[in-house]
């Protein structure tokens, strides 16, 4: 039996490493188009900011250690070209035919085609001054770029999350920047007071915020440098060839098994559209948290398992110019869309004791006024976003009404928290609303 | 009509406020029997520490506050003697007889006499050296000895939450400091790992741990400062002798709506027992949270509300000499104990990414073998503790399973969470052993 999986970042290396560990006999091998498997793409900001000094401090395991320690074949610079599912077979880029038994493809995600045609990210080559930051090459050679050339002003196109990182790891690198959105909010949510908020705080770093504002051409923008981060698509041509179901969302359609249309055919990670537990649809949200449990469920079941991923809450943290900015669930925007009637609380409350220098953060719950159910959480503050946005998660996931968030036994001690927590006092405040 | 609340403090003032925010036109009157109001207990070891300048930075409002605002009479000094129910009068220690419609006995605990008797805490006065540090007095007191007297050598007695807390903040004030605990562990979990992880800190720290030691006679103890903080015992005697049953664990008990045996006599705070919600059995935990959360409660249904107190989870979290030791739910002791049969799970991982200078924590979860119900946990490290607690917190009062714990939604950015949490990592383990 020979499982191949398409892709060796998260998805990839925890389905063959779980796949490995249900099953010692089984042949696995692992197919990367890059040079590095494993390496953490999140951590890219970093090494640009100048916090992570090597890209490879961001690599967590090299292709030795899979060989050695878990008998997994890793073949890094080797794309796939077309799935033959008739005959079981990936055709390779090279042209190699390789039989696999069970395969699961997590190719991830690319640069969408925003840019415009001949500058998008993909060819950003033509342009020395356009760069994406998606892969460790991207961020080598942007790297180089600064040392290189010190460019005085950038302009990061995409108001995402590389963007908003990105925009404030070129600031510490003493760089001019101008944050270019081409809609009216950042982070995607619809949500005019969390866009506010994450403003302020780039303007108080000197950032420049431009919202509303298509980039254009960016041949035509005056800057030194121009990061490209508007957003990202599926890498799904090669499976939707070969008859693999695409959902509505452009991304790949599983059962929660992560088995796709084909039998046998498995698909995890970026690639992947989930369930989401609160609106209970499906949502294309790429992560790599997300990436690293459904490569599990999705290696584990290739073994013959029968294990299930339980869908996300649309959770994500950012650091935007030292602000922690957390969403979870659905916004009020969403849950409208959604069929929900959202009523929401926001307060400012202390992260812990203010003798102890407590600092302050803001929570904003939202909830349906009919059921009283839990459908969100946004919190930003400069300290404690972390625990309040994970208190939330976990009760999204177990479909809590605020009444019973109210009442959580949540700890309490002057260096860690308040007697109330702030998740407690907004849930109080939502009471009272709802 | 009139509501009298005795205790101005954490569950007093909930209570009073909570019942003023219902009912414009009661009659509020709180009784203190101490000089100040709405202090925070909690916050006294990091005013001997020398963290918090003034006493009165722990006092959230003052008297004044709660009489112009909310029109509620504060009368300090002012201690209950006798309940007469039949009459609906409270018998003060003055001999007056204060008419109520309405009871909130809140009432707190006091040190338990677990001193040789002429030595108890209560009659510290005996001994210049010996200190409790249950009220804002005792910490003046305190303070001022450690100002005047310079002692070298302490000895701490009691390996609890303020014994722990205390033992630190003597450290910090330069003292050596020996603390004494008569029982085999540390915080009563019945947790043998735990109590060795926090005695490596202390003894880190310098401090000398003495465990299954009888204190004995403080007199006949050498050093220069004794603190006494060997247990509390609930303030129960006055409306035990009026007619409120007490539960079995020594403290009032209450029905969910926090109303006592007596009609229209309620308890909240630290003189209740609450329910558990992991073992669904009555327990008596006083913390200040649950404080504020019973007298809430209590103040809402003594205008005729129908509110309801959800139980508590056995959380608290302890800051040992820089290390966070949070525990929620039951221990594997207390899990069997309650008819479960626990299995645990114990993992060490990165509370962020190492690449941005992480954090170990250490996190435990126990589950029941038989359900897979997830049943409590105990997170220790020098950061990151708090949002790995509070999302098991969370997990307990939804009676998640292990199963559902390990697919949470939890939030990655490398500079708050590593990719797979270490609440995620523990709850994977302990699938595997289950």
């Amino acid at each position: 039996m020979r499982l191949v999986v398409v892709g060796g970042v998260a998805a990839g290396l925890s389905a063959a490493s779980r796949a490995r560990r249900l099953d010692s006999s089984l042949e696995i091998v692992v197919l990367e188009k890059g040079e590095r498997i494993s390496y953490g793409a999140c951590g890219l900001p970093y090494f640009i900011e100048g916090r992570v000094r090597s890209i490879d401090d961001l690599t967590v395991y090299k292709p030795e250690f899979f060989e050695r320690e878990r008998n997994i074949r890793i073949r890094t610079r080797t794309e796939a070209s077309a799935i033959r599912h008739s005959s079981r077979e990936l055709v390779l880029a090279s042209g190699e035919r390789l039989r696999y038994d069970r395969l699961i493809w997590t190719a991830g995600a690319r640069p969408a085609q925003r840019a415009p045609a001949r500058h998008d990210a993909a060819q950003c080559d033509n342009d020395a001054r356009l760069f994406s930051l998606h892969t460790d090459e991207d961020a080598l050679r942007l790297d180089k770029f600064l040392r290189d050339k010190a460019p005085k002003r950038a302009a990061v196109v995409g108001g995402g999350y590389i963007g908003l990182e990105m925009a404030g790891a070129l600031r510490t690198r003493g760089l001019e920047v101008t944050l270019i959105e081409n809609g009216k909010d950042l982070l995607q949510r619809g949500d005019a007071h969390l866009t506010q908020t994450i403003v302020e705080r780039l303007e108080r770093c000197r950032v420049e915020v431009r919202l509303g504002e298509n980039a254009g051409d960016p041949r035509e923008l005056p800057h030194d440098l121009i990061l490209w981060s508007a957003g990202l698509k599926p890498n799904v041509e090669i499976p939707a060839e070969a008859g693999v179901e695409l959902g509505r969302t452009g991304a790949i359609h599983t059962d929660d098994r992560m088995e796709t249309a084909l039998r046998g055919v498995y698909a995890a990670g970026d690639c992947c559209e989930t369930n989401h537990v609160v609106s209970g649809k499906p949502c294309w949200i790429p992560l790599g948290t997300t990436a690293q449990k459904t490569g599990r469920v999705a290696g584990a079941n290739s073994t013959g398992g029968r294990e299930r991923f339980g869908g996300v809450a649309g959770t994500s943290i950012v650091k935007v110019c030292g602000l922690g900015v957390g969403v979870t669930g659905l916004s009020e925007n969403e849950a409208r869309q959604c069929g929900f009637r959202p009523v929401s609380a926001r307060v400012e409350a202390f992260e812990k004791a203010r003798y102890l220098l407590g600092r302050k953060v803001e929570v904003t719950l939202t909830a349906d006024a009919g059921s009283g159910r839990l459908l969100g959480a946004t919190v930003t503050g400069d300290e404690g976003v972390l625990a309040r946005l994970n208190t939330v998660v976990a009760a999204l996931h177990a479909r809590m009404g605020v009444e019973q968030l109210a009442g959580l036994d949540l700890a309490y001690a002057p260096p860690y928290a308040p007697v109330m927590d702030p998740v407690l006092v907004a849930a109080q405040q939502l009471l009272r609303d709802l």
